[in-house]
């Protein structure tokens, strides 16, 4: 790619935006990378310092240790896909949000904005070979331009998990369980997060007894999973716009203003569709009970959820103080496989971004002293400048015997190195002096307790293996 | 983002161009819906199904346990930046590769084809708080709109390791051992590997002596870089366009002929410059000596590198079959931060990509039985459909005390179950039969030797903790 010099002033002056200072730009290379140093990232995206990324693993290596002993396996795919893949089938909200492109084969692509389509394209790809049912896993990077604001961005990570061939909501509840498990894991309870729970399948079933149009559904979705999100008049406003028809209007209203699954029966039990719907419901309810999580579990009809995909059982969670978006979002989608080409296959899931996680964990003090767990086994200090090769030597042998271990590259006093082996939260500082010139020992200091021993080297070498 | 449905078609025929079967296209929107089955991924990206994942994270998990083991922090930035950041210091190769797009606020953006101007970038912005030395690592997912071919692609995972504020030649040495540490770790050995050491200073010193003007080394460098990597005669043809002279470029090739250290002195010893480049790579060799890796390296004067940023030491390591590409590349960038605003600090590092790597690895059947790793510690089966509810809830239990556990979502004859938790590989199968509503007792198979024992369910409970 190449770049007439006005352009590329136009791609730095870009680049400034968000720079306060503005330097003067004449028409030439050479001036042109002095301002390298007003480059900043992109807004909406992070930059992973070590104490960032501390916190980032410590959320991404529980996601993938709690999938892993739930038995899920690990999948994942491009970073970009066909723009086509998007566009269509992941709702309006989330395709009105891609990063498309072109590459210079004329291909229209995109990043990723979710990962489902790639696991439906996937999974339909090797429907006759792959085994059923599928549990699988997933933590990818993913982008989406949106205007960032508070525990949204436009880079973010999210945990999917997925069980694609299996009908029962038992796969439902597992599902749920598996989120469960993950947010009591990072120290969460019951008093800080909430997982409610409703049926894309209920929801349908009662608006078309109302007298709703099926084509009409998508729209009504959309429109109802704002209730909760937007002022009261502009949720009413919308709807007006949506169902024209004040009575059917009434009763989504009343029916959207169920507290329970007990009023709930009496409410939509008359409908054949909504019975089986509610009975699913109270079946989902008795699994987590077995499962031992209800404490944390709620029916809430005002769950909808706002991608398009959805068939069956959805759910949301919520950190309790409600002043965040939502943790963990997921449900069924019986149809997803289908609708790329593939046959029609039970499946259903959820998606969890480190964003507003990242936020609530942080709140509650729950990330810890992430820095602390890398630090050293072994900081290596040398007596005398002589000896540097000798520690130099026992760091390159404690390294490849899988001890993480490190040095100064300076050197200077032992009073010194002891100083940086404290700074770097080493565990225990190996003094290499006289005494191992003279009777080949190591003298090994505890840095918590400031206790000392003598080793022989030969046997301290020995004992690592 | 809105596309008349004209535009679609052709978004759609572009994803369908790698698609044998091309099926009718009506004008509606509907009818596309149909086509979802044809679409693939991109090509040059790859799918990560579960066995490829596996491999994947036995790669990347041992890039980050070889680099805490060696004393380094890890970090990221986003996966993509502003596109000048790229245009202006990637060296040629690079930045004709971007995957670039404009965003709606006009700004242009290039997804990551390296993380070394990122890295240039946060450093700078922190450089007053940061301490130094700085010894950090990431794993990068990065893009390039290369051809595809063998252990090319346009979308891999690169490991780079960088020490930032060491100018010593050991820090050199420290990556170069990091490196074969690991590839030590993966099982490969002098046999299958090997580092190549040159230095760019040198290369610049000779260069220099020979009459060659400095603003023309970074293009010899380019030539020299493609000496191993092309035809002998396309190389002589393109070192005769970029040194026109015919006494100087005979000087180049000679030079270029030298086999080890020994000879170079003699070679080029005359040169105060280049003798000084010659004293820091026996000091190299020296630190390679002490750290017990140099049956893995050796000098090769041919190893020039291709990007511009390169000051010092610079190597790469390939695979002895020479079938290959690089599996590593690296080396001291001493004014890259300078370039990017900051202040003049030596640095160096490398990186590592999964593509060559991961076809070593797999010719020399180093991967072994990854999926195994994984497998179920207990799967639980039920005798009878009554007991799925106590084996749901012994598996919520066993999950919860973070044990990797599953079971059967079909249930069917113990048989079967038992025949599914062998496949699953699960070390354990646990039997819930009469013996639990009975007597509270829990039977354990051990699947490997085909053992069973009898365990009170309190008694294991409380073992799990």
């Amino acid at each position: 790619m190449l770049f007439k010099e006005s352009v590329l002033v136009s791609i730095i002056l870009t680049a400034l935006e968000f720079v306060d200072v503005i330097v003067e730009l004449p028409y030439n290379h050479k001036s042109l990378r002095v301002n390298y140093m007003e480059i900043q990232s992109v807004k909406g995206t992070r930059d992973f310092y070590p104490e960032d990324m501390a916190k980032r693993n410590f959320i991404a290596d529980l996601w993938k240790q709690v999938s892993l002993r739930n038995g899920f396996a690990e999948y994942d795919g491009p970073i970009f896909e066909y723009l086509a893949m998007y566009q269509l089938k992941s709702g309006d909200e989330i395709s009105s949000q891609l990063f498309a492109f072109e590459d210079r084969g004329g291909r229209m692509l995109a990043i990723r904005p979710e990962i489902t389509p790639t696991l439906a394209r996937m999974i339909n790809q090797r429907i006759n070979t792959l085994p059923r049912p599928l549990k699988w896993f997933s933590v990818p990077r993913l982008c989406r331009a949106e205007r960032p604001q508070k525990g949204r961005l436009r880079e973010f990570f999210q945990w999917n998990i997925d069980i694609i061939g299996v009908d029962d909501c038992l796969a439902d509840a597992e599902v749920i369980f598996c989120a469960v498990d993950y947010l009591l894991q990072t120290g969460l309870t019951a008093d800080d997060v909430v997982v409610k729970i409703s049926s894309r399948k209920l929801i349908a079933a009662m608006l078309e007894y109302f007298g709703i149009e099926k084509e009409q559904l998508e729209k009504v979705y959309t429109v109802l999973d704002k209730k909760n999100k937007i002022p009261a008049e502009t949720f009413e406003k919308m709807l007006e716009e949506t169902i024209a028809d004040k009575a059917k209007r009434q009763k989504v209203i009343k029916f959207m203003a169920v507290e329970s699954l007990e009023q709930l029966e009496d409410f939509a039990g008359a409908d054949k569709n909504a019975k089986e719907a509610i009975e699913e419901l109270n079946r989902l309810f008795n699994y987590l009970y077995i499962m031992e999580v209800t404490e944390l579990c709620r029916f809430d009809i005002s769950i909808v959820r706002g991608l398009a995909y959805y068939t069956g059982i959805v759910f949301e969670i919520y950190d309790k103080s409600e002043q965040l978006r939502a943790i963990c979002g997921g449900g069924r989608y019986d149809n997803l496989l289908a609708d790329f080409g593939g046959p029609k296959i039970g499946a259903t899931g959820f998606g969890m971004g480190d964003c507003v996680l990242g936020i609530v964990l942080e709140e509650r003090g729950l990330f810890g002293n992430l820095m602390q767990e890398n630090s050293p086994e072994y900081f290596v200090a040398f007596a005398e400048d002589s000896l540097q090769n000798e520690a130099i030597k026992l760091i390159a042998r404690l390294r490849r015997a899988s001890v993480r271990a490190d040095f100064s590259y300076k050197g200077g006093t032992l009073s010194k190195q002891l100083k940086q082996a404290s700074d770097s939260g080493a565990a225990r500082c190996i003094i290499i002096g006289k005494e191992l010139t003279q009777a080949g020992e190591l003298i090994i200091k505890d840095m918590n307790k400031g206790t000392q021993q003598t080793v022989g080297l030969r046997e301290f070498l020995d004992r690592l293996g």
